[in-house]
């Protein structure tokens, strides 16, 4: 069998989009919506073009590259992850997914024949979430879990909207055809680095995803009074950061320890009017929840509120809940897929829960998706020491080649029947 | 007997000051060494030297303004507090200190005959340390409790130094002597707005300041490591948020509630990176203790710094102190005079604890030192909506013009001798 896909070109194609926004240390800082965006969008669309795939773009400011199959009527088969980066993002998380679907499609269709549906690889726009939050807002508005109008009208720290970013990306792309907001394909598949350290611990190479664990995140709000450090006695202040130490420790102790698989995070914290003298009339802070298990999300996010309220007295609290992400189970079928694709290639997989949110979580509510993870070095992503063996890449982009391969040219009950 | 002060002109000068830097909601701005604090310079050695007195300035930035005395030997009586407020202060808060015992001193100048003794009245520079932190540099210059060299170098947010402020300053007044710094007062004395709800509350119009409560102030800072909120499992997590989180908790209960005179605020906090989805790496909060009595302030503060070690793993923590102010009593002789001078006048005293500091702290290390209190509407301060009852000011401003006058023509232990 000639090979799926050109192991030298993926390679150098993406050492070439992290120069777009490199970093002194060696990292990327590539975020959704700016120059350095843009920039990346000009080059894969170069690269699509030289390979006969065509390039569209739809309202949310999703790039898809398409490989024309010969059934018009069969539905697509969706492939990629996301461009962007953190501020201090590395050179794999996001590009590995589009590179590699890019690089099996375009080997395809430099080798022919056309397959029978149409292939198409995705690049989903804002998928950290930085400059513009929260993130994955294109795949979100490409499964009509969030509206573009609610997207469009979120704002920088600068004021900027994603709105005015949007028609500005869309304008340096006069040639690149608006096509509608969302469709249904056949499936999706993503190819990821882990982002966590089992599947080096393990000594494993393909990390098959069952799934994506659940998320919830609040904004919590203290109200408190302003006081004279020196003068009001402590039995008459409402004291905002004396609550909130109140509040965060009961919710460390309780709901992060309840058990090994739940994730508490109290990682943003703004306290009014923060001079030492006074005694703080308001803190603001920012909850992550996470854990596999939704019912368990579910009893640890009413228990948080209600610990909030419980606590909060002398003081008033607000708990206003952001992001609503339960966890999700990938397609059975393709992840036996997955799982046989590795061996037949003589790969070592194992199943692995993602505890990092991804674009795929929101496929998962259109069509049948999946998700192939290779290790990071020590689990590190996020920073300009993310590093991947080139050799363990090339084994997930040539599981993901050799799915999408099978997957063009037959139904996917097919091609996941033993 | 003559008045001692002229009321309405008091009352004036008090209103004409608070017109610099005057605030929309009837407050003043007008921290030290800025244009409003030099143009308050310029009003107020106006009104001295056209009663005769004569201007001076030292090199930390404090104004004196002297009535001479008939003896050059007798040593000098200061009186005075501070001209600069907080971004956010009142109309009295400090300038009734300077300008009531300026009106004494006017009166005795106009009235005759010349006092024994130099008469001083000072406006100590920089007393809110607001701008420039910490507060009170020029009457720790003047006591000699910091250098004027540290002081120089202190520096405001926009990188601009206290020397460079105080070289403006002086270039300012090419017409005003420059003095030494520091010299050993007969007496000083300080009449100050309470600050706090007591003498409203015990319906007296006259405090007779017993000490100013021990200050001790510390900077914190929490180490632990960045992560993945959905990544790092909790029991391997360095969290700067949760260590901080069960520090306060353990301050405020154990250290906050020793008894019911300790006082605990942690009013500023900083967390980095900062961020809703990463493991909080740092922490930097302040600590500002306060206890009238210095064995338990040391106490307290020792135990403070334990238990900051003792909860801080596993986390690194490191503990600063900033400042340390230990209780002071005020002369007992000056004590006993205030009162017997308010009973004189008919106005009900009572001792009180100060639980802000003010610049006789320092003057109390130098010289006998006093200070007289009236009561303000609610305890408000530092706010537009500090209110003095012109009734009660009076009644502080002629007691201590009372004060003034016996001490200016005899020796204080004469005046002090029932």
């Amino acid at each position: 069998m000639p090979p799926l896909i050109n192991e030298a070109r993926l390679w150098r194609r993406l050492m070439a989009l992290a120069e777009i926004g490199a970093t002194p240390g060696g990292g990327v800082n590539r975020q959704a919506l700016t120059e350095g965006d843009i920039e990346a969008w000009r080059v894969v669309i170069a690269w699509a073009r030289e390979a006969g795939l065509e390039p569209s773009a739809d309202a949310a400011g999703n790039l898809f590259l398409t490989l024309r199959g010969t059934d018009p009527q069969a539905a697509p088969l969706l492939a990629g992850s996301h461009l962007d980066t953190q501020p201090t993002g590395g050179r794999f998380d996001g590009v590995v997914g589009v590179l590699g679907a890019l690089e099996a499609t375009v080997v395809m269709a430099e080798r022919g024949p056309r397959p029978t549906r149409d292939i198409v690889v995705a690049a989903w726009m804002n998928e950290e979430g930085c400059r513009f939050a929260p993130g994955m807002m294109g795949s979100e508005a490409f499964a009509g879990v969030r509206s573009i109008e609610e997207i469009r009208a979120v704002r920088d720290a600068a004021g900027f909207s994603v709105g005015e970013a949007l028609d500005a990306l869309h304008r340096s792309f006069p040639d690149v055809p608006r096509r509608p907001l969302g469709f249904v394909p056949h499936c999706y598949l993503e190819l990821h680095i882990e982002q966590g350290p089992n599947l080096e611990a393990e000594g494993r190479v393909i990390g098959v995803v069952t799934g994506i664990q659940g998320k919830k995140t609040f904004e919590v709000t203290i109200e408190g009074s302003e006081g004279h450090a020196g003068t009001v006695p402590m039995v008459e202040r409402r004291d905002a950061v004396a609550c909130f130490a109140r509040i965060a420790s009961i919710l460390h102790a309780d709901i992060g320890g309840h058990d090994a698989l739940t994730k508490l995070t109290i990682g943003r914290l703004g306290v009014e009017p923060n001079a030492p003298s006074v005694v703080p009339a308001r803190v603001i802070f920012s909850i992550d929840l996470r854990h596999p298990d939704n019912d368990t999300l579910n009893e640890l996010g009413d228990r948080l509120v209600a610990l909030c309220r419980h606590r909060a007295p002398p003081c008033a609290v607000a708990v206003k809940p952001l992001i609503e992400a339960p966890s999700n189970e990938f397609d059975p079928h393709l992840q036996a897929l997955i799982a046989r694709t590795a061996a037949t290639q003589g790969h070592a997989s194992m199943p692995i829960l993602s505890a990092a949110g991804h674009d795929a979580r929101h496929l998962a509510k259109v069509c049948p998706s999946a998700m192939i993870f290779v290790p990071c070095r020590d689990g590190v992503s996020h920073s300009d020491q993310e590093w991947v063996e080139p050799a363990h890449l090339m084994a997930g982009a040539l599981v993901l080649a050799q799915l999408m391969a099978e997957v063009a040219g037959s139904r996917l009950a097919e091609v996941t029947a033993e």
